[in-house]
């Protein structure tokens, strides 16, 4: 059986997105599906002397249309993610998120990254730093779903979760630490399935066995987190950006909530940062 | 004139606390005033073998009274700044910030913290990053002003401070960024003094100027900034914990607010956090 994932491109006329996708497709994790001007890609996949036996060309210039074609093939089963190409973001995700189109699951639309962080035994899982503001506690649970699900379909058993706050004690006038241990509450009851929840947790103690020793905080997920979830998007945002700045590390995300996951790294991104976000939906189709 | 800031240490028999406070002393910082068991701390510092010409030692083991002592001493301008040794957080802060004890300017008491990052030119503050959960506008206000007038104490001319959000344009479905252009305007219409506030600003575009050329957001605190505000502890807390977790590097925090710094940093604490903590307040003495 073929475990490749089969990968849409749209508008991947792109020297990064091709090396990125041409690397991927040669470590045999993608199957890539090109959508754009077929001339521009023959181009560029030339200079890769690359075999096409598993490269499928699809012509079409105009960007709209281009989106329409990758989000069709998600919804025939013929593309098992979507990623941009050279095509605004803006244009994309309405085509992505338009409701005729049918691709959004019943949960929020959520972004999921992960990372190698140096002092840590394993990969880290964030969420969600990208797309939700202010979530509500609802709204957190269905962050959490969808990146329980991508995890557990990239072969996780239990993903570790810390719900990240700056206490381990609910403090009623922290809406943040109510939340987290809202949220271990429903995962306790069964709501939230597939996990282990841990909530309120400081950063450190969710990733340091020493923190969370000195501060006598006992847990499973304390030192030994797979995923962290942040309270709003600001503080996602200053805390991962701290990171990158701090460590010049790339980091593979996704798009969740949506049936296929969709890469979105940036027009600007580097080629390892647009290979890690391939890797990371190539090994949710691993797994199927 | 003797520049050394006097520093009154309560229940100063600690041996990180005296390992810290002799080096600050041997590098003509500080003149401590060391109050606590007088037999201990003779004990701790013959190790040392320090010449004690400017180390004062007043004899009190009762915490509650030694606490007192230091306040004492800072209100009849003979201590520039009050360290916490060996006695409870609780109990410190609780005589540190009692109405009668007179020792609190008007504003807000906050922190302020300094560190050195790796890929950055010049140290970084961050404020506030220990005290206020979820500070007001006004209260955002006050916390920059303690920041701003601290580094002015320490040297710095105009400090260029950030306001930390996800995104460099007002959007009024985040608070955060709205409260960020506020402050902005305060400054600009001389009401915040002393410095120059820029906001909205995000982490990266804030501390890296190839990130801002990349967004072309142009303004002298981008890339370049002294000071960077958080919107709440939470983004605080997970920001400069992912970073400590990160780096590895020591960190120098104060308490302001009051009429002198005060040294807050956990009886667990390494030596060279003590000793960075120490340098900031003697930072402040120098240029008085």
């Amino acid at each position: 059986m073929n475990k490749r994932a089969r990968c849409a491109v749209v508008a991947a006329e792109d020297a990064n997105t091709i090396a990125a996708v041409i690397r991927a497709y040669h470590e045999c994790l993608i199957s890539p599906i090109l959508i754009g001007d077929s001339e521009l890609i023959g181009e560029m996949l030339a200079e890769y002397c690359c075999e096409k036996n598993n490269i499928r060309i699809i012509h079409e210039t105009d960007h709209k249309k281009a989106c329409q074609i990758a989000v069709d093939l998600a919804n025939k089963q013929e593309a098992d993610c979507i990623m941009k190409g050279l095509v605004h973001t803006k244009e994309f995700m309405h085509t992505i998120l338009k409701r005729e189109n049918n691709l959004r699951t019943g949960n929020l639309v959520s972004m999921l990254s992960i990372r190698e962080l140096p002092h840590y035994h394993k990969l880290i899982a964030f969420t969600d730093a990208g797309i939700c503001m202010n979530p509500t506690l609802d709204e957190k649970r269905q962050i959490i779903e969808n990146a329980v699900k991508a995890l557990i379909a990239m072969g996780y058993e239990q993903p570790k979760v810390g719900v990240l706050a700056s206490v381990e004690v609910v403090n009623p006038k922290m809406q943040d630490s109510v939340e987290a241990a809202e949220l271990k509450r429903m995962n306790q009851e069964g709501i939230i399935k597939d996990c282990l929840i841990e909530g309120p947790i400081s950063y450190d103690v969710a990733i340091n066995k020493e923190a969370a020793e000195i501060k006598g905080f006992h847990s499973p997920v304390a030192g030994d987190a797979d995923l962290l979830v942040f309270p709003d998007l600001t503080c996602a945002n200053c805390t991962t950006k701290a990171i990158t700045q701090t460590c010049r590390i790339p980091v593979g995300s996704l798009i969740l909530g949506t049936k296929v996951p969709v890469i979105l790294s940036s027009r600007a991104s580097m080629t390892e940062t647009k290979y890690m976000c391939i890797a990371l939906a190539a090994a949710m189709k691993l797994n199927d």
